[in-house]
C-alpha cells in the first residue's frame, strides 16, 4: 500500500524548476569537494517529529492529519508506521533515519514487554532497511517522557530509575547494533535539575559518568563499534541541563575520561538557546576533535524554547557547511533533521515541503561554502591575519621557546607592539553576500 | 588630609539602627560556623569601579563627583587616589582591595614608562597597606582598554600584542607578589571574537593556554604562591568570550593541563549573562574543586549587558553563602565587590551606601544560610532524596560493581522502578522564606 | 466525602509557627490600610492549573497524582471535581476562584452539547458557591486548546472560527453572569501569528476589535456588569501575540474605543517574558486607570517560556503591593494564582504548600509595602525629587503656560539648568531591605 | 582638499563585479515599482556613528583612525568635518544625511554659546547642501550625552532640565527647518527610568506629552512642515524607556492626542531588543498609518545591547522592503543607516565597505520583494486564507451586521466550524528562498 500516493518521488530538477515537490539544489550525485552530496550530508529523517509528532503543544491538542495512524499504542499501528516511514524516506531520497526506542515501538507494562515490543518492530525495521537500502544513522533511548523519569534517568535520585535507564539503553544499543546503526546518541532530556536546593549535583554528575562508562563497556562487550554522541541542550524540559552546551559536555567528558569514546551531536536550536551561534558550537567542537554529527534545524531567536524549525536560512547552512567541510565531513555522523512542521502545517504534504526545504538549504549552503573555500578569499584573509605567528617572536611563542622574561625583554626593547590590522567585519559580510 | 570628612567610620549598630551609614547586619566580630564574618567574607573593594569609574556610558559622559580627582592621568593624581582609597577602605572596615595595573597607575608611552609608573604607585600602596593593615586580595592586568588590545591580548592575531600582554602580566604579577597579593586574576576582556569568519579559534585557544602556562612558570620562578583565578564572562565587550562560563573555563583548563594551577573567580552578573544562576556557577565550580573567589554583584535579568550592580537581594546572598559555607569558605579568595554605583548616584556618599548595602546583604545571607544549615531541614531532605544510592542496587551502582547486564537483569526481574518522591519545590521555597 | 482528609483547614498561626500547613503571614482578618487582608487580596484559585493540570510537558506525560480524578472527560468526573475544588478553596480560606469554560466542563461534539454540559456544571458550581460563600472572581472561555483554534479565535482567518468563538464567549459570559462573576477575562491564547508572511495583521486586529465590541454589547444586553479584563502575554503559544504587553493592549483598546469597557489583568510571568518587570506593568496600567486584576505567579527569568510558578519572592510581592495599595486595591479584580506546581511536586499536598506559600508571600509583601508607605521615606524622597515642578518654571510647564520660546528665553538667561540630585538607587535598595 | 583621495566615487557595476568599492545591486536609476531606487530608499548617512564615532566602548578607548579629525571640540574641527562628510556622502551617492545638534556642532558653556556654534555650522552645512544637492532627511537634538540629562530630558525630575531640553529642541528644529530637513526625530535617550522606586511615572509621561505638544506648536509657529518622528527603543541607556516599542509609542501618542502629528522611526536593533522582528514593527506601524521612516541596521540577537551593525542579511532587507513597498514607500522618511563599523574595523575604507554593503543589501531586498509582489504567490495565498471573510458569515462579521446572538444561532445550527487550511509555513519559507 502507498501512503503518500499523490506525492511522487522527489527528484532534482534544478534551480529553475517551479515544482514545489522537487529539489532545486539537492542533487545527490553532485560532487562537492570530492564527495557526492549524498555522502557529504548523509541526510537523516527523525522518527519522533515526523512520525510521532501530533501538533500538540502546552496550550492545545494535536492538529496533525496522519491518516495512516489510528492513534493507538498498538504494535500493529507501530508496524504500519514503519511502512509509512520508509515510503517517506524513499520518496525523499533520504539515505538515513534515526529514532528513540519509544518512537518506533510501544512501551510495555514491564520492561520485558517493552523489550519484546521493540524486538518485533526491529524485525520490521531491518526488513525495511534491507528492502530499501536506507540505513540507521543512530538510535537512542527515550528516558524523559515516562513519569518514572521525572527527576532524570541516569541522574535520578532514585537508584531504580538509573537501573531502568541502564536496561533501556542496553536494549536500545543492542537494537541499534542489530540494525547496523552507525552511532548511538545520548540526549539527557531530564538529566539536569529544576531546583538546586533539592539537588546533589556532584552525586548526579558522578552517576551520569558512571552510566556512560557502563554504556561504553557494554558496547565493547557486544561489539558495537558505532560512535557515541552526546547532545548538548541548555534547558527545557528542566531548568538547567548538565549537557548545557558543547563546553559543558566536553568538560564533563574530559573530567570523566570519556573523551575517547564520545563525540558531540550539535543542534542549532540548542546552540542558540545556550547563547551560542551554531557555527560557534561546530567550530568549538571540531577543533577539539569532537564534532560527530548534527541535528539540523533552527530556532527562533526571539523565542525562548526549542522550536525545532526546519533550517532554511542560507546564511546558517553556509556557516554549518564551512565548519563541516573544514573537517572533511561528518561521517559516521550525518545531517539529521531534528525538526518538525508547525502545528498549523497539518497536512502530510507539509512534511514533504519541510524536508525538501531543509535539504535544498543545506545543498545551497554546501555549494556556497565550497566556492568560498575554493576561492580562498576568507582563508587567505585569516592566514594573513595570524601571519605574525609564522615567524619571529610569534613563532617563538608558538614553539614554546620564550618565557615571560624573554617577552618582557623583547617588548621593553621595542616599546610598543606593531600596529594591528583592521578586522574588516563589514567587508567580510559583503564577501559572503557575494556568494549567495 | 581626610577626603570623606563628613562620613564617620562605618560601625555595626544592629538591625534596629536607623542610621544609613551604619552596618545593620555586618558585624566583623560575629562568628558564623566558627569563623568571624571578617574572615569568612574577606570583603574586598575594587579599585576600578570605585576609584576610576566616571559614570560615563555609551550614551553619555561621566557624571560622578569625585572632588579629589583632577581627572588627569598624572602620577600625582594616582598617588592621591591611593590615600582616598585607603581612607575609604578603612572607613568601611574592608580588609581587602584589588586592582588592575591600569586602575592604580598611569599608562606610559612605552612599556618601560608604564612599569616605572606602576612601581611608584606600588611603593605608595605598600606603605598604605602597612599603615592600615589592609591587604591585597588580588591583582590583575588590564589588557582590554588600550586600542592595542582591540583583537585580544593573549589571543590577538598580532604576536606583538601577545608579547606586550606577557610583559604586562609579568609586571602585574610581580607587583601583586610584592604587595602580598593572595591571588592573581585573569579576566580576558577581549579574549574572544567579534566574528568567526576572521578568527582562527584553535590557534587563539592554543595561544591562551600557552600564555597561562607562561604565567604559571613565571610565578614559580619568582616564588609567587598566590592562587591563579580565571574569571568567566560570556560576552561583552566581544561577541563571544572564550571564558564564557565555568564550564567553558574548566574545559579549557582541563584540556590544557592547567587545572592544578588555576581556579575560578565567579561573578554573579557574568553567570546570569551566560544563562546560569550564580548558585549554579558556584556549586558547579565548587564540586570540581575550582571555586576560588567571587565577584559579588548582581545583574538585571531583563537587561542584556553587565550592569555590575551592588548585590542587595537576600535570596541571592543566601544562595551564595550556602554554596560558600558548603566548602568551608573561600580563602585565599574572598568576596570582592565588582560593582559600581549607578551613574545617577553621583555623590561620594553613594559609594558608602552601596558598599554598606552589599556587605549587609552578604551578612544577612550568611546568617540565613548558617541557620538553614544548622537546622538541617534542606540537607536532610536532600539526603533522604538520594538514600536509594546508600544501599542495595544504588550502592552497587556507585561502587561500580554492576554492569548494564546486571542492571537489566535486576530490572527485568522487578518489572519497573520503585516510585519516585515528590520534588517539593514549592515547600522548599516556603522553607527558605521562613528563614528570611 | 472529603478528598483532602489528611489536610486540616489552613489557619493563621503566625510567623513563629513551624507548621508547613499553616499560614504564617496571611491573616484574613488583619487590617492593612483600612481593609482586611481578605478584602485587600481577594485571593482566587484557578481551576485550570489546580484541577486540570496533569504535569505533562512537551517532553513527557502527566505525573500529578489526583486520586479523585478518573482521567475521563465525563460530566460525572467534572461534577466530582467541583466538590474537590470547593473543599480545596474552603480549606485554603480562598474567597474566590476562576475558570475557563473548558476547565470546568467537558467539551461536546457540537456547540449545543458543549453548552449543555456547561449548564450542568454551572448548576453544581452555583450550589457549591451558595453552600460555601466562595465567589467567582472571573470566568473566561478557552479558545486555544481545540484544534479549531489553531490559527486563532477572533483573529482566525476562518470566519466560522470567529463565529464559534463568539458563541463560546457568549455562553461563558452568560454562565459567568449567572454565577455572579465579578469580571470576565480575555486571554487570547492564539490571537497572534506564527508567521507574518501568511498573516493579514490589519484584518486580524480589526476582527479582534469587532469581537470585543460584540462582547461588550452582549454584556449590556444581558445586564452583566462585571469588569472586562484583557490579559497581556507576549508570545507562547504563538510566535507573537497581539496582546503582547500592557502597552500593546492599551494601544489596541484606545485605537478601537474600548478603553471605557476593558481593563487589564496583569500576570507576572507575562510581564517578564515581554521584557518588563511586573511592577512596571502594574504602575504603567494603574496610572492609565487600567489596572483591573492580577494573575499572581512568577517566572524564571533565565527561562524563555511561561513557567507559571507560585510567587514566593518577597521583593516581588512587595513591589506588587506597593502598586496595588497605591490605587487603593484591585476590586472588583483580585489576586488570582495563575500558578502551577512543578510536575515533580506530584502529590495533592503540594497544592497546599504552593498556595500557602503564595498567600503568605503576598501577605508579607503587603505588610512591608504598607509600612514603607506609612513611614513615607520613599514617597518623601520622590516628592522632593520632583519638587521643581511644584513652583516656578516647573509649575508653569505643568500648567501649560509656557511655550518653547518662553522656555528658551528662560534658559538663555539662566545659561544652564540647576544641578541635579543623586538618584540614590543604592540607598533605596538598602531602605527596602530594612523593611524585609 | 580631498579626504578620501584613494577612494573613487562608488559606482554601480552590477552583480558580476569583483570590485569591493562598487555597488553590485544598488543602481540609483533602476526602477522598482515605478520609483527609482534613489527615490524609493532615500538613503541617508548618519553623522553620529560615521563622523563622531570613535570606536570606544565601555571596556576600551577609541580605535578608529580618522586622520582629518584633530579630536578637539573646536568649531574649526567641526567645520572641517562637514567637508569630510559631504565628500563621503557624494562618493557614496547618498542623497540624504541626518544629525543630532551635538554631532555637527560643539556644545557651549552656555546655551547661547551652544546655539551660536550650531548656527555657524549650519551655515556651512547649508552651503554644502547647496553645492552638492545632498539633503537633510532629519535633524534631532542630543539630550542624553550631557550629564545634565542623567535623569532624562523632558522626563527629568528637574524642571530646569525640561526647560533646557525645550530650548535645545527649539533650536534644533529651527536649524532643521533652515536646512530644509524633511523630518524631525525624537529619540529619548534617557526618557525612561533606572528604577521605579524613585520615579513618578505618571508625572514623567505627562511631561513628555507636554513637551511634544510644545514642539508641535513651535513647528506650526515657525512654519516647519516636516514630519515628526518618534523612535522606539526598549532600554539602554536606561533600564526601561518610555518609547519601548511601536506599541508603547503609539499608545502614548494616542493617549495624548499626538497621533496626527507624529509618526514612528523604526530601527531594527531596537525592534529586536524589544522582542519583535523588524518586520513586525514595520507592519504594525504601517497598518496604523504610523510608519514614517526607518533606521536601517541590524542587531545580534545573541547580544543584549544595541550593536547598530550594518544590515547585510538579505532576508531582513527583503522583509523590510515587503513592508515598505506595501505602503508605497517611506517619503518623506527614508532609509537611514543608524549603523556603525565595528571598532576593529578602524580604517576609513571600512566606512565605505560598510555603507556599500548596507545599500546593496537593501537593493537586493527590494528587487526580491518586488518580484515576490509581482508574482503574487504570497499575496494570493494570504487572500485565499482570509476568503471566508469576503462572503457569507465572514462578510457579515466584518460589516458589523451580526451580534453574538446571531453568531451563536449560526453556529448552533452548524454544530462546528468549517475546517481550517494548512498554514504552510515551511512551504512559504521555501518560496522565499526561491527568490533569493
Ligand atoms: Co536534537
Ligand atoms: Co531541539
Ligand atoms: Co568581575
Ligand atoms: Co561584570
Ligand atoms: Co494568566
Ligand atoms: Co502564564
Ligand atoms: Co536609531
Ligand atoms: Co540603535
Amino acid at each position: 500500500m502507498e501512503y503518500f500516493a499523490d506525492i511522487p518521488p522527489i527528484q532534482y530538477e534544478g534551480p529553475q524548476s517551479k515544482n514545489s515537490l522537487a529539489f532545486k539544489h539537492y542533487n545527490p550525485e553532485e560532487i562537492i569537494e570530492g564527495q557526492s552530496m549524498r555522502d557529504l550530508f548523509r541526510f537523516s529523517i527523525c522518527y519522533w517529529h515526523t512520525f510521532r509528532g501530533t501538533g500538540s503543544d502546552p496550550f492545545g491538542a494535536g492538529t496533525l492529519q496522519r491518516p495512516w495512524d489510528d492513534g493507538s499504542d498498538s504494535v500493529e499501528n507501530a508496524l504500519k508506521r514503519v511502512d509509512v516511514a520508509f515510503e517517506f524516506f524513499e520518496k525523499l531520497q533520504a539515505p538515513y533515519y534515526c529514532f528513540h526506542d519509544k518512537d518506533v515501538s510501544p512501551d510495555g507494562e514491564t520492561l520485558k514487554e517493552a523489550n519484546e515490543n521493540l524486538d518485533r518492530i526491529a524485525d520490521k525495521l531491518l526488513e525495511a532497511q534491507e528492502r530499501t537500502g536506507i540505513k540507521l544513522l543512530w538510535g537512542t533511548a527515550n528516558m524523559f517522557s515516562h513519569p518514572r523519569f521525572m527527576h532524570g534517568a541516569a541522574t535520578s535520585p532514585n537508584a531504580d530509575v538509573f537501573a531502568y535507564a541502564a536496561a533501556q539503553v542496553k536494549k536500545a544499543m543492542e537494537v541499534t547494533h542489530r540494525l547496523g546503526g552507525e552511532n548511538y546518541v545520548f540526549w539527557g532530556g531530564r538529566e539536569g535539575y529544576m531546583n538546586l536546593f533539592n539537588t546533589d549535583m556532584k552525586r548526579e554528575l558522578d552517576h551520569l559518568a558512571r552510566f556512560m562508562h557502563l554504556a561504553v563497556e557494554h558496547a565493547q562487550k557486544i561489539g558495537f563499534k558505532g560512535q557515541f554522541l552526546f547532545e548538548p541542550k541548555p534547558k527545557e524540559p528542566t531548568k538547567h541541563q548538565y549537557d548545557f552546551d558543547a563546553a559543558a559536555c566536553l568538560n564533563f567528558l574530559r573530567a570523566n575520561d570519556l573523551l575517547d569514546h564520545v563525540k558531540l551531536n550539535i543542534e542549532t536550536n540548542h546552540a542558540t538557546l545556550a547563547g551560542h551561534t551554531m557555527m560557534h558550537e561546530l567550530v568549538y567542537s571540531s577543533i577539539q576533535g569532537a564534532l560527530g554529527s548534527i541535528d539540523a534545524n533552527t530556532g527562533d531567536l526571539l523565542l525562548g524554547w526549542d522550536t525545532d524549525q526546519f533550517p532554511t536560512d542560507i546564511y546558517l547552512t553556509t556557516q554549518c557547511m564551512l565548519a563541516i567541510l573544514d573537517q572533511g565531513g561528518l561521517a559516521p555522523g550525518g545531517v539529521n533533521f531534528d525538526a518538525k512542521v508547525r502545528r498549523e502545517s497539518f497536512e502530510p504534504i507539509d512534511l514533504f515541503y519541510a524536508h525538501i526545504g531543509g535539504m535544498d538549504a543545506f545543498a545551497r549552503g554546501a555549494k556556497i561554502a565550497a566556492q568560498i573555500r575554493k576561492d580562498g578569499i576568507l582563508s587567505d584573509f585569516v592566514a594573513k591575519r595570524y601571519a605574525s605567528y609564522d615567524e619571529g617572536i610569534g613563532q617563538q611563542i608558538e614553539s614554546g621557546s620564550v618565557s615571560f622574561t624573554d617577552l618582557e625583554a623583547y617588548m621593553l626593547e621595542k616599546g610598543d607592539s606593531a600596529p594591528n590590522l583592521s578586522g574588516r567585519q563589514e567587508w567580510i559580510e559583503n564577501v559572503i553576500n557575494d556568494y549567495l
